[in-house]
């Protein structure tokens, strides 16, 4: 019947509309000063997600708590990688009350001997704090130049926005690092895997980095993303 | 019926819809340069919200009129407070034409002997501008040194960012003041109600001023959000 | 029947949200840093309307392609004016792409002897380099003193953000310019059209530039926005 | 001899001075959050000039006192231009005390039937607050619309920033408006005199206005920078 | 004569030095993005001082060293004052590299019941971590509104931009908190010194907190800035 | 005598500008709005210098000619390196009129199959359009997804702030690309060269790559910075 119909479509367009602000809300672009105290995401408009960060309509300032502004989730380590790396990056995606806020932060274990790979935040500077163990870790410059030294328990290192570092447990023992970020979600890009564990085109890896295809072909292999990791 | 029961989840859905529009819109979050010449929010989702402004999507440019951009609400002062201050803070909640150009404003009336009590902007400098009367004025710098004198009709204080200030009427006419920020939000914390008017652990308090329980008491009583003042 | 009532006015509703959501989405207000890699809006919201430039909800990342990133609208000239300009300015409106990265661009083709008139761009430095031709090209500080001189295919002009600057073919063959800004969304503002095709008050358009009546009836008329131009 | 030790020991530090300016000398360019409570300019090095504004090293902290923060010199008008305007700028050239905080102001009297001409803040959106008379007061959007009206006393327009904008004393006594920007240096291109009162090539000027060279030569002298005005 | 050549030569050198910083000298007043990979101030030109941060030219990058990024001075606690508090606030002052990054840092300690009395940081969210112990943390909003609750070890609370925040030791050993700014130099200002430490108008402040006299009298001595504490 | 008082007021005016510099020199760190017109800097302190910009006292605005805003370095290719790459940036360090614009750009010609290694800029976003060849164009995002095709003369690719690019000439003919930047110095960190041409630890290298010792020696000899490239 016609009132059948009239039924379903306004079905289909009332639940187009609510997908629709379910899974694309209202992205935000930029760190810069606040214009208001907080704005802690409303979660009825579902998660923010990963790498494009979508960010919701804030939660009506009676529903805020004061658990919205504490997280709890960086008292142990995380999953360890194959490279002997546990980071639990958190941005607004797992803790909200950083939204808007213009800072994030990681705690990063390694395992004895284990690496965080060459790798940048496009969008911050990171400071990093020895919680434990004793850690090489230095970062490299536009003009190529390195500035690395072992750091202990304690100690402070300072990476300035954008630019490539790394990090290595040099020590005998777990190591662990508190970091923090001056953007609410700093990115990352790991150089192994952005390199050889996307597709970019194979001759201009071969050119770039003097590799025979041979070569290029063992890499992609090492660091394709559906090989578990 | 089935009918039914489609037609109530259905008014239910569209409900929730509209109730989220309006109630949460969508939140900016700076107060840098404009990616647009303005932005006045539109009314039809609602109020913009005090504390934790709601950004609203914006009017059609060909619904905007020129009264979007001409305020008339500072011409007389608001309703004086205790201690004799009558204060009509100017932002986009009720100036929608503010939105996103980077600026706010407030008419702060003082009754003969009147003051406005320590505060601050988390987020603005502030130029005050003397509309009438003789006022005791000044900030603190993070120092904790003062800078302060008496202003008369015509002339201009500025207070740095973030920093406490106050003012005093000290003459013997009623002094008004014309302030604006650079943020389109400034936000203000009153001190004495910030911390004797919200609920903070009263043991902190003691120890931070060297206070007993009995003054915190009758701080707390005299600056009670329940009271009217 | 109560029920058609009932229908009546969820269809209303219903496409009030969705009307709502099609013509007014999100709006964005800020030209600073990213706070993710990018942001292509959902083209499901509608398009991105110029001037008042609406922002609109992302589009899901695995929705993103290359050609997203990538503008071929400018490999030709645009339709020429009457001053021998044809320019076609790539904002977000019609590369979305470039939304939230802070940055847009032009392609502004002179015929022999064409001008690209006295104009201003609020929010925007502008790099202007010459694929072709010999241009007279040249900007006015706000102590009213122009840098002006003829740039030559393959030289690069600098135009300070916000001062006004203007452009003239004076070779025989026609010229092009690319220039790119650092916003995404410029803006114009055309001095003759600003100040004669708009309606400001005539008293003060003949004060200001010491014109009669008359003069500016004839000035009026030519810069008329709904002659064709 | 001690003479030549001293000329020795006096042509090395002068060289090192020297040496040292010619490598590290440094400048400031922005008008974002302050790093400090305040800086006011160090007069010793001399005034801080218009137009390119240069800005000092700061104060020391001690030798800064309340005066630097308060500003008498709009009290009364200034001087009248033909166009029966006085406009009085204040930034950090006359008020150090301005110097990195974001904001500036002015004054600006208009004799009855008096204008402030087109003009635009490349830097900066405006609050103008209407200290007596009544004021046609508008902006032209960069889509050529005019949002203009008759302001009072006490009323307040904001013109966005960038925005060609203009006022007119329309009342029968004195008008004063007490202008502030969200910039310290806001800068201003004053329409008439940019394009008539600079040397911008006649034929271009022609082609923008459709006016003959002889209406072009009357503008010219009409707004010679050598006139007195 | 020789030295009389020297002489004038020497005092056209010093001529042209006092000249150039007479009319080019300049300051810096931001914390943005940098222009440039870091910049370490060079130590010739003695130290950067606090609270009216100073900033000195950057060191050639041939001198700088990998120490010169990172900080081995959060390693123990600081002296404590009376509260029990013990901060070491780090920025450029006593960590150069950090200058320009955007970010610097804080270790507080606190002795059981010790407090970080309630102050803000002007310029800065905070990102506070627990190091070790069991603390009451919270902030007060710009309506007056607590959040607050006892946090432990490896839990991390974040104070947004210019509220009001303070902290307690509630646990029964002592407590340490590794805070992270997004400013290079935050500022902090301690509400009772700020208020009664510093001069503010005696009367001004009894009316702003309804405190007699004598009352005030004893607060002024106990937060007396030239009493040890 | 005279000599000796002019000794004594020339040690003072020297004193005086050492003690001057010592206190107040100053420092440049951002790319924000400038608060003036522009600032071409003084080539009487020398040269501005790469990778660690320094930033020089502007000259006085009666010294600046149009010429300052004009560049004529980019009308033909740089000098080639092994990759087929000629890139010549362009930023203050040559071309001292983008000083405080927030722009500034790089002609790069790439030989067919010649290529432009994965780098990134850490400061910017950057605009490049084709201006001759067919070039494979593409970038990473922080998910490691690759968004890459060959675009044509006359086409438009953007490149998000901060993330990995590349470019190869895919075409039987030379190929030239101009880049805009929105900062004045966006800086690059060539990939192969920041890992293997620098001194980053050799032991993490290989882990990071999972690269035999052997395999490391050989690309740190490719990209060797005493090699000629």
């Amino acid at each position: 019947s016609k009132r059948n119909k009239e039924m379903k479509m306004l079905k289909r367009l009332t639940l187009f509309v609510i997908f629709s602000l379910y899974y694309t809300a209202v992205t935000l672009a930029s760190d810069p000063d606040p214009v208001q105290d907080f704005c802690i995401p409303n979660p009825r408009f579902g998660p923010i997600t990963a790498h494009h960060l979508r960010i919701l309509p804030c939660k009506n300032s009676s529903d805020v708590t004061t658990d919205d502004f504490v997280f709890s989730g960086v008292k142990t380590a995380g999953n360890f990688t194959e490279t002997g790396l546990a980071a639990i990056p958190v941005n607004p995606t797992i803790f909200p009350g950083l939204n808007t806020l213009g800072m994030s932060f990681v705690r990063a274990d390694m395992k004895t001997g284990g690496i965080n790979p060459p790798h940048f935040h496009p969008r911050a500077t990171e400071i990093a704090y020895v919680l434990q163990g004793s850690v090489y870790s230095g970062f490299v410059d536009s003009g190529n130049r390195v500035f690395a030294k072992v750091i202990e328990q304690g100690e402070v290192m300072v990476f300035p926005r954008g630019l490539v570092h790394f990090l290595m447990n040099v020590g005998d023992k777990p190591a662990t690092i508190f970091g923090t970020f001056n953007s609410q979600n700093p990115g990352t890009q790991k150089i192994p895997s952005a390199l050889f564990g996307s597709e970019i085109n194979q001759d201009l890896l071969e050119k770039a980095f003097g590799l025979s295809p041979k070569q290029i072909g063992v890499m992609r292999r090492r660091f394709d993303p559906k090989r578990a990791r």
